[in-house]
């Protein structure tokens, strides 16, 4: 399976136990790397603030456990999709919708329900009816009364309208009220550039609930990966294209993950099968490109996790995943994290794969001259 | 659960079943629709020409069963999706990957291989190396071949480079050859914009397969459907919002669909239960707007599928439903079915329900003013 530079995974066996396998593999590598990704870039815009998927009315019917998954994965704290949470042991987190506040003959009756049944771990949703006079309000008079119970309100959650206005407006009060410790959630079409901007107003917004904008990787709904035939019975094969970028890498694959001697990540680089990783790495399409690597360090990322139709060894779970994520995007240089024209992040082959396409171009554009269009 | 005018789905019981319904049922309707949707767009551009669902290498997850099931209610033909068909009851439809073709030593010989196996029913794809030079005279080869042992080739699928172009050639090249009934399908990031472009270009293309963009909704990957409490205990709710557009419309509704003599759909209007369709209705927004609807006649739409828990009757399947689909769109006007600035299809709502709503947020403003804020 190929990303638009890199080989992800690799695939060998029979021809139709391997055909039968790729839509399978396109359709969950494609869509749990897009959530994932989409979710990283919501986490870096939100800094250390907390987030949590309510993505699942929104989410593409059964793909929700899949979208949930793959959010956790890339950086989410929490998701309010019970049987995502309970397949892949994620944590939880949710909250009331409005319709439970208007089946109360009023908001304040709503509200004090919620805390007698959430205690500590009551949200309230105050914007049913009009947010800074009357669900604000209504939320630090039952704030009040869980602290002379000796409970905390936990938080409140802004849905609708000026969120940074809203959210600033509702701190001042629950401060004035002695309750600095409740917390501010918020949502209402959230996404990545949204939440930067409300970070950089300087909001005081604590959760961040992501919903149909997340689940839905909303303005770049799919990830083109596709899988490519690149050896059989031995040969390295190619699938021509009159893109230079299109063609696949031929032959039998590995890719190595360089970093300099502070762990910081500077690229990788494709090698063929059985290669050590060279001293030099070429651009896959801009052949004047190169770069010397031989000082670099060399993590190979190819592991073997299914052979002979059985899993390998222990797959890491989705919390598992999403810690080597973190770990991973912390090596990765800022420039490349920015929204606004990231520096790109170099991914080069050996300069004997790039023998290898040369002449496999050649051979067949050589044939196509002769009398018998194409290979024969 | 209300699309943005009107009540499509009516849920009542106890609150906290009908809660627990919520979430499952805004992610089927929003999904299923959206991709229903998407795929009668796609079929209005394709005219009378067959089209493939191929989404599901690019679906989300499991999603990708939702998915196949509404392209087909929609009024795509078949899927290459075969679970789902399974499933669903669906006509499956697919062909060969470029990796099939590149298994084998030749194009020649992997395409004589495929016509072997699969006789009448082949497509072959034609631009794993070049398509003009290689794939479409291999294909003419093997359709020749086909033809000496009484066979014939069914079709070419072209999945790269320009459709409109290679379309008349490869046309051309299998006309010279003998071989009009020789089918050509088109594959390659298409939707309904590009596909109306081919067809205004006259491109000889019976075949279309549509995958990325159909099961993505890619332009619009999301319906944002939501879920109201319009009536609790016997009383009308509201949720308030500074947004007239955002107020739900209080208490049990129906639904009637409105037509012509010559059954013309001409609009929907939601009544308060127990009110006749009445004579006149009026713009949900805009007050000053209101129609006669008196001489038209109006079809209750809302029908009870489940009752206690049991599916109530019996539903139509996903071939069932394609075909109510296409026969309502054949009642719909032509300028509410275009692509640039369709007409708005006109959706009222009753004079009665349109005091209803102006007396509950009259009375909900009245208390705002007093001296507890909001309702109490």
């Amino acid at each position: 399976v190929v990303f638009p530079h890199e080989p992800v995974v690799r695939v060998s066996g029979p021809i139709l136990q391997v055909q039968l396998a790729e839509t399978l593999l396109l359709n969950l590598l494609n869509f749990e790397s897009l959530i994932a990704t989409k979710a990283s870039r919501i986490r870096l815009a939100a800094r250390d603030r907390r987030i949590v998927d309510f993505g699942m009315r929104r989410a593409q019917g059964l793909g929700c456990l899949q979208a949930s998954r793959a959010a956790i994965i890339g950086g989410v704290d929490a998701t309010s999709n019970v049987l995502a949470a309970c397949l892949d042991g994620l944590e939880t987190s949710g909250t009331v919708a409005h319709s439970w506040v208007q089946s109360f003959d009023s908001e304040l009756e709503a509200f004090r329900a919620q805390a007698r049944s959430f205690g500590h771990a009551t949200v309230l949703l105050v914007d049913t009816y009009d947010t800074l006079r009357s669900g604000v309000p209504h939320a630090i008079q039952v704030a009040q009364e869980m602290s002379e119970r000796g409970e905390r309100l936990l938080a409140i959650r802004l849905d609708s309208g000026d969120l940074a206005y809203l959210s600033r407006a509702a701190r001042g009060m629950l401060d004035a009220a002695g309750l600095p410790h409740v917390k501010i959630a918020a949502s209402n079409q959230l996404d990545e550039t949204v939440i930067k901007s409300l970070l950089d107003q300087e909001a005081p917004i604590d959760i961040f609930g992501v919903g149909t904008k997340l689940v839905t990787s909303f303005d770049c709904p799919a990830l083109d990966g596709v899988y490519k035939l690149c050896s059989a019975r031995g040969t390295p094969r190619m699938k021509l294209s009159d893109v230079y970028r299109k063609m696949n890498l031929p032959g039998d694959k590995r890719v190595y993950r360089l970093s300099d001697e502070d762990g910081t990540l500077r690229g990788d680089v494709v090698v063929l099968e059985g290669e050590k990783p060279p001293s030099r790495m070429v651009d896959p399409f801009e052949t004047e490109r190169s770069a010397e690597i031989g000082g670099l360090s060399a993590e190979p990322l190819f592991r073997e996790v299914m052979a002979r139709g059985r899993v390998v060894g222990k797959l890491p779970g989705a919390v598992d995943s999403a810690r080597i994520a973190r770990e991973s995007l912390s090596l990765l240089p800022r420039e490349h994290q920015r929204f606004e024209n990231p520096h790109v992040y170099r991914v080069g082959i050996s300069p004997e794969l790039f023998q290898l396409r040369r002449r496999l171009v050649e051979e067949s554009r050589r044939r196509e001259q002769g009398p018998s269009p194409g290979p024969t």
